[in-house]
């Protein structure tokens, strides 16, 4: 009787049965793997003639902390479940939450998974594997490709939806792969339909995805579409994507082409990424480019220096911005310098 | 003084002894278990003449995310710890505290356990054993028996309380068992004082728990009483509970009988509860019934799939709900169905 | 495709010494130490002629919970992490951060470590180690030492620096021990640099601490400066500490006195603190005493029972007092009396 769980005195309460179903877990220690990232640094930001001398956090991966495990049911099958939260280094907070991921998944050999809870959505994942800065950094291509003026904001769906349902294929196609979600909107906004499939093999990798997120009203559908795709020479690795965001009146077209190259420990990076966002409604036109170089140094499998450098600049009316600086003007530049330290564990 | 502990520095700073009472936890990782439960479904709700499809959670039980530890400290002693926070898996929020457990124990083999912190109260814990759902889920009993009309929500002892130190009987008083808390109000409203009593052998279980909180205003104590108890027949189990809440002019009186059927992995559970609400001001006479049916398959020892069917029915002036959907009017009733997988670690 | 990690994907993605650098944390586990302390137990607080019974928290040390870990880089170099958070064991909340501290560090043997993130400000370890509670519980030096009327909290780097680059001298100075901090303002008031030195042999540590914090205003910088100094004789171990905080007209000089002695598994403990608060701005000048006793019994090197005694008085206009009750009145006393457990893991 000294354990929280309903049903746990149930030793004598439950049959033997439900017992096997509802016991408590006493000796789950080894199910859990704990992990994290924290990624520290200091940037300079110039948006327009502003600058900024700041800590950075999450130049080269996302701080988070996580638990996760895998269990074993036998006959090919596995349960896992994924809890993963934000992490803010540099000032310890905010408050722990699981926003990055909270999943609960049911696996078979050949079969592909069923993950329920929150997660990345499928169309999110291109951004960051076909782009050497990905989303994280001065140099991310989601600065230009998540686009402004409210076209992603408005969805809580650009990486990541709640209340969702996911298929993923199995890792037995041959090279194929692939994902589909549906989140429920539960009377609010927020409905969710994506899918992406891919191929992949030592060289080669390339994928397509779509999404349609419901919006306030009727018609006002949130839609990504993106392609993209890599491919290794020697100690080279090439990677372009198309990038498409589509609301009502409101379209981003958007584009980067860049790639790594490997130095033994040391990996350099490249990427230039253009946006061109439309709303015909006052035949508004922008567009921005992003060109960003830099470096990353492994100091162990798990620790690694890296520093980045990246200049966006905008046509007239447009104001893409590396974020966390100050707000620019329409057509003011921005430029952001940072070095930092990552650390997994 | 590279640890953030004062006193650890103190391998020069203080004397030995002291050190052994306040030395820096460095070799501390196997003292720890993390445990959780992960418990997502889909859930279709109709309140009234309105359907609501969504994501639930915790239909078999309550997720979560824990941290424990149990320290021997010879001659038959042990201290413990138990910090718990709820989990939402359909979002990944809230924020993680923990508000369903947290405390220190001491205990002596023989004589018992003092517990301090924030605990189950002792009147909490009969809805939760004798019935065949407890307090999760559509079928959960606590949908009628916590009561409406704010009867249980002014008081905030009705599953914990804060500021609480418990006493729980040894386990070697041949089936006896029980527990006392006493929490400290802290001048606000909150002193809880309460006990449970109960004996358990292989097949019968029974026990009776009474408790008092102090409210805003003399003589507006909220008062629980409950008495509930189990027995098992071959594969089946047979429950029933009887429950009071009582405040000034307010009483609700309830009731559930139910039980569960094991079928080797599966296991059958149904419950019958209901609740009779009345304040003798404006001669208000309530009443509610919920019939429940569900069935819990076990994948393993840690992971199980669920199904639960239920239907609230009320009496014209009664609101009572299963909770998550939309809001009833009088007399209207509330039917749910959820299906879903239960994962502990 | 299942890892939430960008780049992760990358075994097809990214050229291996990438990969290197960048790898998911998949066989983590070990890397990890999950560790923690709980400290509850009942306090009573008279604050002028309002007493208030309480379930009380951190009497001898901060109830918190962390993670932290450190990675063996080769060549006497390591990388490490420390996230810390504070807990509320009396009531479970509020909710959990990583605000006590959030560093990544990189040492070098001989060398020393630099420390990035949210840490302790090197003026704040000598009230915590040169006083014999220091800044735990009724007794606590800080009570006095932190100042009021605004002249700590107007700054955030009593205790804590966000934003912040810390370097720690290597522990192969033959006794000699130091660090120094510089913590971001970003724009905002907050900007700290501070450093400390000191020395410690078997018997003897001493030490010296200066730090100024940028304010709103021009000339408003928060200045503390501290001197401590502990000495063991035998069983005894005696310590002094000198504390002055500075802003604009305010200031405020304190010191302490006191000592443990230890009587094999308990620790007596006392404590004589005054503070002197002065504002040339319309001639204030307070004056505030604390006098404490308290012993700790050691259980075992993870738990302790405590109990501590203490007294607050002050002059005519003062309003020192023991935090956590009633506020007083200019020139009443303050007097605590509080027991409890630490247990930490």
């Amino acid at each position: 009787m000294s354990t929280p769980i309903p049903f746990a005195h149930a030793g004598r309460a439950l049959a033997a049965a439900a017992l096997v179903a509802l016991s408590a877990p006493a000796f789950a220690q080894s199910n859990v793997t704990v992990f994290g990232v924290l990624d520290v640094g200091v940037q300079q930001l110039t948006n327009g003639s502003k600058r900024l001398n700041l800590m950075s956090i999450d130049g080269l991966q996302t701080s988070r902390l996580g638990f996760r495990g895998t269990e074993d049911l036998g006959d090919g099958m596995s349960a896992s479940f994924h809890l993963e939260g934000a992490l803010s280094p540099d000032t310890g907070g905010s408050s722990l939450d699981f926003r990055r991921r909270s999943t609960v998944g049911l696996a078979k050999k050949g079969m592909g998974e069923l993950r329920i809870g929150r997660d990345y959505t499928p169309t999110f994942w291109s951004i960051s594997r076909f782009n050497a800065f990905g989303t994280n950094g001065v140099g991310a291509a989601s600065n230009l490709l998540y686009g402004f003026d409210g076209l992603s904001s408005t969805a809580s769906s650009v990486v990541r939806a709640s209340n969702s349902v996911g298929y993923h294929l199995p890792d037995t196609l041959g090279g194929v792969y692939g994902q589909a979600m549906y989140a429920f909107g539960e009377g609010a906004p927020g409905k969710y339909a994506g899918a992406r499939i891919g191929y992949a093999n030592k060289d080669l990798d390339v994928a397509a995805a779509y999404s349609t997120t419901e919006n306030n009203a009727a018609g006002d559908d949130f839609k990504v579409t993106n392609l993209g795709g890599s491919y290794k020479f020697g100690d080279a690795r090439v990677m372009v994507l198309l990038h498409r965001s589509e609301q009502t009146t409101r379209k981003q077209d958007g584009w980067s082409l860049g790639g790594t190259y490997s130095l033994g420990l040391t990996t350099l990076r490249a990427s230039v990424t253009r946006a061109h966002y439309t709303n015909s409604v006052g035949s508004v036109d922008y567009s921005g480019n992003q060109i960003a170089f830099g470096a990353v140094h492994a100091l162990s499998k798990r620790t690694s220096l890296y520093a980045t450098i990246s200049r966006v600049a905008n046509s007239s009316g447009a104001k893409y911005v590396i974020p966390g600086g100050n707000t620019v003007s329409a057509g003011q530049g921005s430029r952001g310098t940072e070095a930092g330290i990552y650390h997994t564990f």
